[in-house]
């Protein structure tokens, strides 16, 4: 598959978005609130529409997936998926951590993938087949060569309903639970795949949250799949593992079946 | 209290951490671990032995109170109180929300603070009695009308005990949670002194992970105490809430005190 094209439109729609986000952080936006009361902002409306008018004039066969604008039908059998700003509620509290995610699903499988921080000018570029970048320069996971050793993230644990939450704490207590970071979203796979930390694991998330992330993740030598080892697909249960060493796997997968 | 001399060298502390700091961001630095299993790395102890030269060299009859290498006694009545990263598994993990803590304490009081973020060029200074400047310009707290609208950040639940994190989620679910994020240490109180956050709730706190913080959030139209509401000093418990908005101190106070 040669996605030379589509890589070169993937950087003008994360362009576009970071010139759309740009002017409103830190500048005091207020949210709405969407039906499940997560906040949404102008800025997350303004960068999606910037990216769904390139995609309408450049590929109008392409079906597209937004967050904040639900599904444009197509009729190539490619998807873009598009969360223009996922982590609105880091964005809101003024930390560059947040970003824009882009994903071109193909055949129901993510083939490329963006993770774009519009403020620290930071794109991570993932193809399948490929190396990940960052800002064109090659990045790797790193080794981990035992569980206890590990740096595990993930946003909140108010992400999580009781259950799996309980899941959750089973692995962090196996983990280095010490360096453990909280918060960041979008921006812990990037770090996973930049090889500076070795676990994320998430619950709930929906398919812009994470079909981007896949390629990222992959290309950089770690792999993402669900709670139960399984690959992810557009169908999954929300709950999202990434690691940077896949030969944890099994330990991992091991430790999140205990509770806590 | 005439600080000018005090705040030129505290620009000079800062300038010498983030110098020292630096070229070990996301450079693969392996921690050690300290008595409490928190990491510690090269750049910690960098950092804070650039600070304590130039402390040793100006200021000799200064008192000295850091993270890393402890107390050294004075005979001035005055302590400079040393966090040369705060937030080290955020560090470690590489994310520029770390920052680099410095405080002086006169008559058991911190009259001027500052946390500099090296990677991000961020430095807040807070003196008794001026405003708070973000890289020299004024920074102000947001009001905030309601609890329920509140946005609450805190670096993680693993922080609490078990008691404290069931009060800290007693305020939690009287604010909008939606909003709560996780993660940051010293940046939440930066981001709330810049008017981004309304509140911060942590506990097991240390006199240098709060010093600082203290003219800083204060001099941003904020307010800072113990989770009675009372002033924080040398002998506080740890449980620290920084608010922006003094006006909700009392349904804070009250919200805390239920248990979730």
């Amino acid at each position: 598959m040669n996605l030379t094209a589509d890589i070169a439109l993937a950087h003008r729609l994360a362009d576009a978005a970071r010139a759309a986000i740009r002017p409103h952080f830190r500048s005091g936006l207020t949210p709405e609130r969407k039906g499940d009361a997560t906040p949404v902002t102008l800025a997350d409306q303004a960068a999606e529409e910037a990216m769904r008018a390139i995609l309408a004039a450049d590929v109008p066969d392409d079906a597209v997936h937004g967050e904040e604008f639900g599904a444009t039908n197509g009729k190539s059998g490619r998807t873009w998926v598009l969360d223009p700003i996922d982590g609105t509620a880091g964005f809101l509290a003024g930390r560059p951590l947040f970003g824009t995610l882009i994903a071109l699903v193909v055949d129901g499988w993510p083939v490329l993938g963006v993770i774009d921080q519009a403020i620290l000018d930071e794109r991570w570029v993932g193809v399948t087949g490929k190396p990940t970048t960052l800002n064109g320069k090659p990045v790797r996971t790193r080794a981990c060569a035992a569980l206890a050793d590990a740096t595990l993230a993930t946003t909140g644990p108010h992400y999580f309903d009781d259950h799996d939450g309980e899941h959750f704490m089973g692995l962090a207590a196996k983990t280095d639970h010490k360096r453990m970071v909280m918060g960041g979203d979008c921006y812990n796979y990037a770090m996973l795949a930049s090889g500076h930390l070795d676990l994320v694991c998430e619950a709930n998330l929906k398919l812009h949250d994470y079909a981007a992330l896949i390629p990222i993740v992959e290309g950089a030598g770690g792999t993402m799949c669900d709670w139960n080892g399984d690959p992810l697909h557009a169908a999954s249960d929300g709950r999202v593992l990434a690691l940077g060493d896949p030969a944890r796997l099994e330990d991992v997968i091991e430790a999140l079946a205990c509770q806590h």
